[in-house]
């Protein structure tokens, strides 16, 4: 089928007309963005469509290989990590001093989603590379930042983040791998799971960041440590040694994601523990995680749509060619293609809607990360922060969940030839699958969203951010343009509808916790719902200005008629949610645990 | 994880008290059906959980193999279908003169229900071999019925349907497989895809049901024929002969089901043809379809929710065991299992809640097909032809559609574990996603649904279900019981809401039918949430009843629980399909098929 090509010219829309990039680009050390935005979406597109969209499928047939504590990545994976790091996509965000490029998080948004919609698995490997290489930089000392961070943006070596144990999952209070101190490093030793690219062959040393205890740690989450922990020792003079004591165990045969080994790593198999060195201080490993936590669960969220995106261009071209069936309407024998049924019709709207109304949002509160660290007024500051920490479990938990449907729904448009895996469209179907599960599951951003962002500040944050909706909304529904003006007229009511809903929760997690946690995903999906319809609202005023100012462009109608189908179709699930969480968050706990298996045994009947 | 074990209680619950099985025993025919059905269900329970399920998660492992056009089927399943035949399960609707026990429609719910909970590689073959001994009797001579039943019934031989070409998928009109008379037999020409156990190890002959176009046939639908094409012939006395000129191409590497070998046979690929015979009138091949299609497509329907079943299943054993975060309502630092955490709950209730609904819903239609069939008053058989037309699609769409989303859920609920194949439950995820393709995909039961059981009676039928509809929810919101008061009320709005719709669809249909079928999935999906809240209203219904009688079975005070979950969380859908078809119809074919890919090409901007 169709290979991808980026949606540049959505991507330039958003990024200009509603991301602010003009703005972003006014903030200290950012003031070349605007020079170079078309440039590095152009060379961003180039490279996804011709480097990495052509390994794609063959990394999820082959997948990786794991042969005595060797991993060997797919066909083409090293020589596109080298070529990658010299094209310098490791450092777009990392300062010019250890050799980036000093971007914007911003442009993290339409990168990273051309790199995940072209081959997920590899872009996996750059996006924990990046978290290891924030961690440094956020919570290293200046040697620590001198030492690990170059040879790691120029990929001569790689990093990864040791999180995750058997029974410590979404729960990582419950690490227990150790760490001993001994002279200046530390001895650590312990099992980590599901360690994206934590052994491979695309680079000659590997960083792991690492999660551990110390001996006398209380426990909990005020009782974890963050470590640099070299699968090869380097000594001062940046000199690769001996190979520390960190064996990669085995990798998970998973759904999807083949591209990317998930690795087993166990910490001291061989002797009394692997070399580590503290980050920062101890015992704040979890509080330095949470700090990039915002920038992995916005990258996840953008790998859900980009996904999609990829899976609605294939549908799209399927439906394009593929003729079957006649007309419903005209009397003629002839069959047509089947883009020219209804339904098909509502599945690629469907699939265009709400990819763009996700791609908008995840553009915006990227914008909002910039502002948020380095606008020069502290109030623009905080306002941002706020923004971004109520729209980051959104992003992720919202964009992910409506893409797993996105994907099955272009796996439906192929018919029985989308259950063939030859098709290719059934990859996106599995790879997609991972997103709402890793960087925290849905329920675990859900938690967040109401137990932590609205709950916290008693509801400002949101009642502020609804507020700055509802003025886009009323401009809308002012418009002379009667689809702007209905598009603004349905969003009035999503944001009705959830400010309802969000004075319902606030009231009801003052009594009853488990209640007001029972429907905490509908509310979270009914916020990605509202937010994605006001960046479409928004959207579309900028088209109908730009219409009505004699712009010809074609562009700017789609996207009203976009806008239009969102809202009509998207935007009205906040019916569904209102009612759900309202009516029925009190029905989630009511049957007892032991009586969900009374449906198996027999009765005796006579 | 944890191995299926069939919901017999629930089963029974459905078959007496929702479903009538005591009026299906009453018809001609039928008269040991309730003595015999408590054993049926037991042994089928045993058979499922001792010999089918343990074969399922190697079935997928393993897959078939092809080797210079055989067919290896997975370790175990040779042997199990031997005894599957044996235990008389092939025959179970098949009458007594052929080696069937004449046993109603109805049992086929709860029977195939466990074959495809258990192995729905494995279930695929007895379905296929269903058809196969439905077209023969419906349409076959006498002699015919004679020569191949017994032997299909007895598991001796097996039987495929060969519809699918390259170029006729949904359109079975474009079918080209060519049939050329020569004496008493005809000579087939021609590629089928996608034909399930084509070719495979299980049985010592396969005979083909095949579509095909004779000479002087005309174009389109009724233009195309009925034949048998054995694998090996047969002679008058039953005897095998020579191979005849069949082969198996290959077989397909797919998404799910990797039990069953989905094969491309070639007819006439040796010689000048295979040999075929007739199956009743020439040209009629189609309209015999058409006649086995309600079995096919219900029994489709039944594997939606028996795959997501047993994913429930997985997820409650793993949400009892797995231990992970602490109780967001108590202060205490314990972790709990995760079963306690209320998102977790509400995604194990989701599943149950819709699965008990899916089974009601496909009893009660499958007890419709026994009447309709085979109830002496022809006004009773008419009025439950109808009920069961306009179901049908109901079934098949809704059922699969809302599964796909059940597994997913399922997945969710292991987490990080449920992204590993080792776990079993992402082979529900896989499985699950054919269904709703296979036997006329959504959009086919959508367009059937609305295009021909909508519009030909001009509503008729459906008002006339809906009024059956209101007046159980009338009686369920007056009951004294206030959760089944409630049930009744949400019912009384979904139907209100069912009904407004059907008339805006009506009305609209008449005049753009593009407009009409736009949102016709949506409305088939609404079709299915309200009639299965019906069959939830009328569980509880009788349940309250049973309570109120001083019955003190904890079954039926769990199903009041699930009743008014489901009206709550699943039935409230209902407030957003209605926006979506009414406001949004209209706005489904607005953007023009050029301007899908407006969103790449970048605009020149500086």
């Amino acid at each position: 089928m169709s290979t991808y090509q980026a949606p540049l010219r959505d991507m330039q829309f958003v990024l200009r007309e509603l991301a602010d990039v003009e703005g972003v680009a006014k903030l200290p050390g950012f003031e070349d963005t605007t020079d170079v935005l078309d440039s590095i979406l152009e060379e961003a597109g180039s490279f996804a469509s011709g480097v990495l969209d052509p390994l794609n499928k063959i990394a999820d047939k082959e997948g990786c290989t794991f042969v005595d504590g060797k991993v060997t990545t797919p066909p083409g994976f090293k020589d596109a990590y080298k070529k990658f790091a010299d094209a310098g996509w490791i450092g777009l965000p990392v300062p010019a001093e250890y050799g980036g490029q000093g971007l914007p998080q911003l442009l993290l948004g339409p990168t990273l989603e051309m790199w995940n919609a072209s081959n997920i698995g590899f872009a996996n490997g750059p996006l924990l590379n990046q978290g290891a290489i924030e961690a440094i930089e956020l919570c290293g000392s200046d040697d620590q930042k001198k030492k690990w961070i170059p040879n790691l943006v120029s990929g001569k070596w790689t990093g990864t983040m040791n999180l995750t144990e058997p029974q410590a999952g979404s729960d990582l209070a419950k690490v227990r791998a150790k760490a001993v101190p001994e002279g200046d490093h530390y001895l650590i030793t312990g099992e980590k799971i599901f360690i994206t690219f934590g052994e491979h062959d695309m680079a000659e040393n590997i960083v792991h960041l690492v999660l551990a205890r110390l001996p006398d740690a209380p426990e909990g989450t005020k009782g974890i440590s963050m470590f640099i922990v070299p699968k090869i020792l380097v000594d001062d003079a940046g000199k690769l040694g001996e190979a520390n004591d960190v064996i990669c165990a085995g990798i998970e045969h998973k759904l999807g994601i083949n591209g990317n080994p998930t690795c087993t790593m166990k910490f001291g198999e061989k002797g009394k523990g692997a070399i580590g060195y503290l980050v920062g201080e101890a015992n704040r490993g979890l509080e330095y995680m949470f700090i990039m936590m915002n920038a992995a669960r916005f990258s996840v969220g953008v790998q859900g749509f980009a996904v999609a995106d990829r899976a609605f261009q294939s549908s799209l071209a399927y439906a394009k060619e593929r003729v079957q069936m006649t007309d419903v309407a005209s009397r003629s024998k002839e069959s047509v293609r089947i883009i020219e049924h209804p339904d098909v019709r509502r599945m690629l709207m469907w699939q265009k809607a709400n990819i763009e109304a996700m791609r908008a949002l995840s553009y915006v509160t990227a914008a909002s990360l910039d502002f948020a660290h380095k606008a020069p007024d502290e109030k623009v500051r905080k306002e941002h922060k706020a923004f971004v920490e109520l729209m980051i479990p959104v992003v992720k938990g919202w964009c992910t969940e409506n893409s797993i449907d996105l994907c099955s729904n272009a796996l439906q448009i192929f018919g029985g030839m989308g259950y063939v895996e030859e098709t290719g469209i059934a990859q996106q179907y599995r790879d997609v699958r991972i997103t709402t599960i890793y960087e925290g599951t849905t329920g675990i951003q859900a938690l967040d969203l109401v137990g932590r962002k609205l709950v916290r500040d008693m509801g400002a944050t949101a009642t502020a951010v609804m507020k700055r909706m509802e003025a886009d909304a009323k401009a809308a529904a002012a418009s002379e343009n009667a689809d702007v003006k209905a598009i603004g007229e349905a969003l009035l009511k999503g944001i009705a509808t959830l400010a309802e809903v969000s004075q319902w929760l606030g009231m009801n997690a003052m009594g009853d916790l488990r209640k007001a946690f029972a429907c905490s995903v509908p509310y979270l999906k009914l916020w990605g719902v509202v937010a994605g319809g006001w960046q479409m609202a928004r959207a579309a005023m900028v088209c109908a200005a730009k219409i009505a100012g004699g712009d010809k462009d074609p562009f700017y109608a789609a996207k009203i008629t976009t806008a239009k189908f969102y809202a009509s179709h998207v935007l009205s699930q906040g019916a569904w949610y209102k009612r759900q969480i309202i009516d029925g968050s009190g029905d989630v706990m009511t049957l007892p645990e032991d009586a969900y298996e009374l449906d198996r045994k027999m009765a005796v009947t006579a």
